[in-house]
């Protein structure tokens, strides 16, 4: 019960570190028969990938999909579907500063206490490097969804303070942030660049709204649609929180404010985020994630090395300033692999 | 793969309706020669039931646990451990009046939708009743912590807007509302009755601390530690979000100001709420979740009947005005699940 | 992993030991509003309950199953189905005289090894009282395989060395010992009280014939039908084997002999049982299991106790000299819940 | 929930078809910190490799073995373990001439029936090259078993009706066959060679023994040590029956003879075959699996065509005439798998 898999009925295992060969992932239980090729799965790994602009990391990841198994004639076949990427760019020598030092924020002192294994050379499994499986096997889920009629999109809400008062769709992939409203975007490019500079980060807050969901997904009582949700997005390293519709506001909303009225034409509002009871109400699924500041920062820092003697520590390297803009696709990845999953149990149960 | 158990080694699954002849739970994968007996499991159960209060719901259920198997001599013998609480007090009757209506914010027009069937008897399934089961589960999880040396307390943190300002541990099973502030308890109180006069609901904020945990617990990718406990707190039916350590607020903070920097005694903050990369780092592990108000008002309200057709609702019945003086054992119980599977699971990977 | 469950869409859990309070079963997936009742359940508990002819044990357990959920108005719900029957009749003063010692053939001496508990009482979680779980819900299995166009059938095909010579489908429930050849059956009969009266007991060889099953179902490669059978019938407490089709006579043939050959009408013939790479080929579904002898008898035999020390024991009680009778209920049971969640994992892939 | 996982706590998920790119495993839950290479995987990948002999196959796998992930620096990190092996000498064209018939006793039909997809290209995911990842992933648990102090060895007893007389475990890799006797193991490579020659093919039945499991290991009542080292023999293609111990003997045994009697030293006798109740005995573990004859033989076969029209057909290619040599280091694989679950599991339940 190592957590590696992800996904009870289309059901996914990922693989790889950093620095070892590849990383990859094998989906188990994709639907025979749907046309899928590897380019439509790099397009979701593209926008996950470093490099893409003057706000995310310089690092080169080509992330180049190669399908293993479970394609034949351009179809998928209903046996599992194993794609790898190779890692390319792996500047181990970068670490060597920080080879007996753990960093603040990082996994590396958590990693060691559970496996007692310590490897310097960038995160291993915890990488943000793994996530570029989960890319892959989402794309590969939102096709599925495509012919059942859903759609979604995440998209950047705040960053270091600065927050959408808009909401434009078509905006999202035009500007280096992935925000909804191009002005804040602006804003939050220059925030980011400046902190950049002095080798420090920031975080923020994504969105998600997906559409198309019909009323009767999700399975009470511990796999609700929301549940599943939250616990995808947890599972994203830099995610600290989430939050449903109205979410932590509805602490401080009465009863008579919050419940969604009916009428004949359907719900009036959609303070519940689109899940009750943990089952899908027809309205759109909107959630919210809180996205920590990435945690390697050139700052100078307090820490302790592996003998546990005190020292500072300067995490130098090509990181991210904020993993907002490349958290986005994953978000989307992880919520299109929870749906999917979804639908096929909901099937199971009624055929 | 209906979604009725929880946690992979430790693993329960949960029965039951509101209107049935009873809820209850199997435990499965206990530890052997474990002493517990049905008076500490009767603890945390009468912490569940309504009738505590002047701000619970006044139904009488009397809750009394009943173990049908796993026990032999006051010890745990590694079987299922199974318990079963009978239903009484089952007033069907006070909901006749909305048996064609959909209540909003209720489960019963998505279980409709999802199951086909409608039982306007009380929530059914996604009635608060089946948390019973999981408290009387999360206490045996509680027990098995103890030898581990695990302690947690969950508590009333804001309700209605209104905000604890001091953290007094002794003070939480005082007061009516479970808070951690007598002085804010009071006015809770205050709000709630006003609330509750006027068949009024409101929601609030509950903090769950957790003690004695070493660092290394937690299974990453997927089923991190906190991906795991989001999960668990998601199921309740009114939580709406969860947030870690410093949660949301780390969305405007700076790397350098959310790192947790280390000296050689520990951690010198603890922005992260104890799990970095998904595991314990030996820190309190502390979160929040939002709970939002009560569905069941008396305030009418506009919504649809199950022809479709539009009507006011108003609905009767002894409904708690604020949930989270209840909600908080279940809570801890479920996080209690969640500890105990992952300290099994950690146990299975080096052994 | 405590291995009290079955089934992966169409999951059970069973509870319960021979001595307890009640042995029982969560059904979960079960597809909602589906017409069910007690009566029909209870005729499946009936088959398998003991005291049903002078060649089983003459305990009365009557077995009367009651559901505590999953129900309403007569139809499933689509919500975890709890059955559970109470014990009656427990003698345990009749093990007093066996309580330190190891009864040869049984799994006291496993069980003490593995959960460090000594339940003299019974068998326990080994007894064959677990069973009244499964056949409950393998009735709720069987009426969706109803549904389905799915009928299964098992009966006695040997015991102590008496084969069936012919096969009539109408017998099997005339007799006593549910063979499908009545001579043999008087044979089998007459030993069997034979043995009875000198406190021995005898094996047998069970087969069953499942009709209906469509072409394509099963899960390859590690849960292909005739896999997940296996398990199934070999998680029954007194079988020790089991083949499929041609079985071990298949080690002696040669690929021109075993091969099912095709014509436009079908297979030619069904070597095979009715199973190819582990998915149904649309032929009947044939296996046979090999039943041992019953481990409690009243010879003397050599053993040890608790404290290692040597001595002789004479297993006293009532106990049924050939189980094959009543398995028969039991292996039905099993492989109506292997079949029910194998169709709902195939309606997953595809929908 | 399609069935290419395997374990619960030690799991592995195998993927790739015999004619794509590459054929592997992921094995996840490997315990961290144990030193495996290459070379000692590979080692039980050459024993499964066709071209061993002038009794197997002629194809040309090399089959060495990748490790992508888990590893470091010699030692396994307790992450994801992928090992992957490319596909060499894919003939695909010797397969145009069946093109459009079903081979019988293949499952080419079966597969269709199930997926809707026809890749007459060798036998896609049904093909014996799947369970190169299986043997793989077989070495990493021997590996681990090997510091628990368990061993085990798997032999051809029989092949087309001849029999082994004699145990010689030092003789089984010296012949082509692997049988446990130096004589019949002479008579048996005759006698395929003589099959071979005409295009036809045999069966056989191979034993395998288990040493060093400790009495107690084993997850009743549906998990038995028995039940799940049934299904992970019959989820191998060609096995079509497994017994235990005195297995189908044991039909025709009364109790008397068949209990295994103890005295101080242990148990006298092993008919149960090292398991009763599920859970090992502390005895030597044996079972036997029926091998059924290949199914690709020269011999011609009537059959029909994906349009149903009847034809004869020929599987020319390059096939072994029999398959026990080969199958017996994949069974070997297939047991460690279990165990090591097994005893991961119980560790989980006791820690």
């Amino acid at each position: 019960m190592a957590g590696n898999s992800f996904g009870q009925v289309f059901k996914i295992t990922t693989f790889g570190e950093s620095h070892g060969p590849a990383v990859g992932v094998i989906v188990d239980g994709v639907t025979p028969g749907v046309e899928i090729d590897e380019a439509y799965i790099q397009i979701q790994l593209d926008r996950r990938k470093p490099g893409q602009s003057t706000v995310t990391s310089p690092r080169k990841e080509s992330d180049i999909v190669h399908i293993l198994s479970g394609m034949y004639e351009g179809k998928t076949t209903g046996t599992p579907l194993c794609m790898m990427m190779h890692n390319h760019d792996m500047q181990s020598s970068a670490y060597n500063d920080i080879q007996h030092a753990f960093r603040p924020g990082h996994a590396d002192f958590t990693y060691l206490q559970k496996y007692g294994i310590r490897d310097h050379r960038g995160s291993g499994r915890a990488s943000g490097r793994e996530t570029a499986g989960r890319v892959a096997a989402g794309a590969v889920a939102r096709k599925l969804l495509e012919h059942r009629g859903v759609s979604l999109v995440a998209y950047t809400k705040a960053i270091g303070g600065i927050h959408c008062e808009t909401f434009d769709e078509q905006e999202i992939e035009r500007n280096a942030v992935r925000a909804c409203d191009p002005n804040a975007a602006a804003a939050m490019v220059a925030k980011i660049e400046a902190l950049a500079a002095v080798g420090n980060s920031c975080g923020g807050i994504v969105e998600c709204r997906i559409r198309g969901v019909l009323p009767g997904i999700g399975e009470p009582v511990f796999d609700k649609l929301d549940a599943e949700l939250a616990r995808a997005m947890l599972s994203i390293g830099a995610v600290k929180g989430i939050e449903f519709g109205a979410g932590f506001a509805a602490a401080e909303m009465l009863g008579s404010e919050h419940n969604d009225q009916m009428q004949a034409a359907g719900f009036i509002s959609n303070h519940a985020g689109g899940i009750i009871g943990g089952i899908s109400t027809g309205e759109d699924i909107i959630f919210r994630v809180a996205v920590k500041p990435t945690s390697s920062i050139s700052v100078p820092q307090q820490t302790i090395n592996v003998s546990g003697e005190e020292q500072s520590i300067v995490t130098e390297g090509r990181h991210d300033p904020c993993i907002c803009p490349r958290i986005v696709p994953i978000i989307e990845a992880m919520a299109c692999l929870v749906l999917e999953d979804q639908f096929k149990r909901h099937a199971a149960m009624h055929h």
